[in-house]
């Protein structure tokens, strides 16, 4: 017997109506021949409602209460799930996080999954039980509370779930149809892919392309579990979605899969630090502790022993960057002669797994905004992935330039 | 240390302001150097919306999985509960009912308490938690799914914590400030008792004076468990509410302690039936399979080996009464020549243990009506209570005219 885990994300769930309308999906799946572990997400805005409360109650809440809270509306869709199953004669029942039981650290509101231990649901399966519908985002510590996963937590209870029970594949159900090679509202040729890399699908998670959470991916390529990123209003068919898979299933690839963006970046540089060793540290560590996300690094060339150092944050970190940095002079930790903040930027990004066996991408993406009289402010490379910052009006005009001389409107892409 | 049990139900939580004024409550008596259990029910409407979306996914519904949804409300109030006296420096925890474990049979939906436990809670108290706050109306059965109390079951909870847990008190916060000598919407003479003995307490609630639930005054009776029935929504003081307790700790007691009534009142008489053994069997097995809830019942005396009988249901059973004697007759279980509906009655009854001790009151009750011209159309007894059914449209004057006759608007009543 093949075992299915499919998951529904909260506007998937958000009413009744679409509760049934999931629920004929996983029929269709159950008349296919499997067995099916459901996770669902609560009814969209039920979390954000009840992490509201939280807050209103006590600002510096306690996250085992938060946790004890927040995790309630994925209980609601779960039974409800079952419940709708059951009228369709599918024999179901519900599982809450203490009952399979999920076990995580005490880290609570941003608890990782230890172990998912499979003979209570294995039992049921072998009963006669067609679906276990399992709440998502909540665990279960080892002193005995309730933990949850952190937002978007369903995605990686359900590729959890898939590894731990070798399932065939994790369907991921959500509002859009798939992965694009990139916002379909920045360029209108931009095309669904049929297949991405893991590592592709990372770094476009990472960029904010916000189809499935991060860990969920890193956990699914770690596990080798097939992804398949789908939407709960189309029709069901065997090549809906896009299947994030190791990178040898996929046949053909275009060098680049994808172009992200990033709209709200903010450049910072800081200029005329001394070039010595520890420098780097002393900067970022305080950077860090202040809690600011630092993307891109560029440190200039030295020239009489100093140097400039150019980093980039999220737009509304600026501030507490600007506290760090001045604070960090203060103390007499660095000197700086000054601090030059351009809120103006965005970041663009070519991702493919290609480039790894194909030189000259980033030749091509130079030329290519060049040739749109773009100026680049700052440049970052990984393996995969290519970003630039440049500024903000540009963006859209950079991100179709790309589209373009990569080829990604094609439709021979990938199959 | 002595330890109190607080129950706040739904409207004494309905929503985050009400939350943080039921805290405060908490706050004076952990003040008083009591460590305090609360047990909370969800907000008002909030189960109610639960069920609604039970009904409207699967009408005949598994009642594990109703469980596993209707529960998931309390769970939100208790963590917010504990939230808010942490953020008022109080050490505290919320408990869903798995975790205490509050151990109940596997008769979902009217799942009865088997045991609680003490020892996960106690243990916390002697490291320094205050308040453990429990989320009501939850357990967990045998099997180890979510089970339910049935609706009120939250009161039931908090008499069982106060229970094993050897409470010196279960103050029961609600939306009205404690019993009344009857219903003052209906005798502006009504007075708050400040006393009442739990067999008048029983008699009352199941009359419909809907302040406790029956099954929570039951188990308070069983275990001597104190229980005061006191408004969230007015000042603290040592006397506020009704206390329900123990008639020994009754020292003064009117005769009479409270005037109950039922709108909604069906009388129904079978003409000329065979007055012979097993003919009450024949008549009301049928009705209590039909689920009618027969209360008053009334033999005439015989005449030439047949009979009439009377009995008592509430309005909305009428239909299915007919139907179940229509069809006993038709199957020839017995015979009638015909049967009388009259559903314009009502029922008012006098209650009190007194009554044990002193005789007239029946005597007093009937003169009391037949000075105001109301006739009596059937009567029935129990030790502490007497109950007429009457014309309703004379109800309140039969109420209003009891009330008085019995003194029960006079300031010395109990103390």
């Amino acid at each position: 017997m093949s075992l299915l885990v499919m998951k529904f994300g909260g506007t998937s769930v958000a009413n009744i109506d679409r509760i049934h309308r999931a629920a004929k999906r996983v029929g269709l799946e159950v008349a296919n021949g499997h067995d099916v572990i459901v996770i669902v997400s609560a009814m969209s805005g039920e979390t954000n409602k009840l992490v509201g409360w939280v807050q209103e109650t006590s600002p510096l809440y306690d996250a085992r209460e938060y946790d004890a809270v927040t995790s309630s509306g994925e209980n609601v869709t779960a039974g409800l799930m079952a419940l709708r199953l059951q009228e369709m004669d599918i024999p179901a029942r519900s599982w809450q996080g203490w009952q399979v039981p999920l076990n995580t650290t005490s880290a609570h509101g941003t608890a990782r999954i230890e172990a998912i231990p499979t003979d209570n649901i294995t039992r049921k399966f072998g009963e006669g039980m067609k679906v276990a519908v399992v709440a998502g985002f909540q665990g279960i510590s080892p002193e005995g509370r309730v933990t949850t996963l952190g937002r978007g937590g369903s995605d990686t209870t359900a590729v959890a779930f898939a590894a731990a029970f070798d399932a065939i594949r994790c369907d991921i159900y959500t509002d859009v149809d798939g992965v694009y090679t990139t916002d379909p509202r920045i360029c209108d040729k931009a095309r669904k892919l049929d297949r991405i890399a893991f590592e592709e699908m990372l770094e476009l998670a990472s960029l904010g392309a916000k189809v499935l959470q991060t860990r969920s991916v890193e956990l699914a390529m770690r596990y080798k579990v097939r992804l398949r990123v789908l939407s709960s209003f189309e029709e069901a068919s065997e090549t809906a979605g896009t299947l994030v898979c190791d990178e040898e299933d996929i046949m053909e690839s275009n060098v680049v899969a994808g172009v992200a963006f990033s709209r709200d970046e903010a450049k910072m540089t800081l200029v005329s630090v001394a070039d010595k060793p520890g420098i780097a540290a002393a900067i970022f560590g305080p950077l860090s502790e202040a809690g600011v996300n630092v993307d891109m690094i560029v440190q200039n060339i030295s020239e009489d022993g100093r140097t400039d150092m150019t980093f980039s944050c999220p737009n509304d970190q600026v501030l507490r960057a600007e506290k760090a940095m001045n604070d960090a002079k203060a103390r007499g930790d660095f000197a700086f002669a000054d601090l030059v903040v351009d809120q103006g930027v965005a970041k663009v990004s070519v991702v493919g797994i290609g480039m790894r066996s194909h030189a000259g991408v980033a030749a091509q993406m130079f030329k290519a905004l060049a040739d749109e009289g773009i100026n680049i402010k700052v440049i970052t490379t990984s393996e995969i992935k290519i970003s630039v910052l440049i500024d903000r009006k540009y963006m859209e005009l950079a991100v179709q330039a790309l589209h373009d001389t990569f080829g990604l409107g094609e439709e021979l892409g990938r199959v």
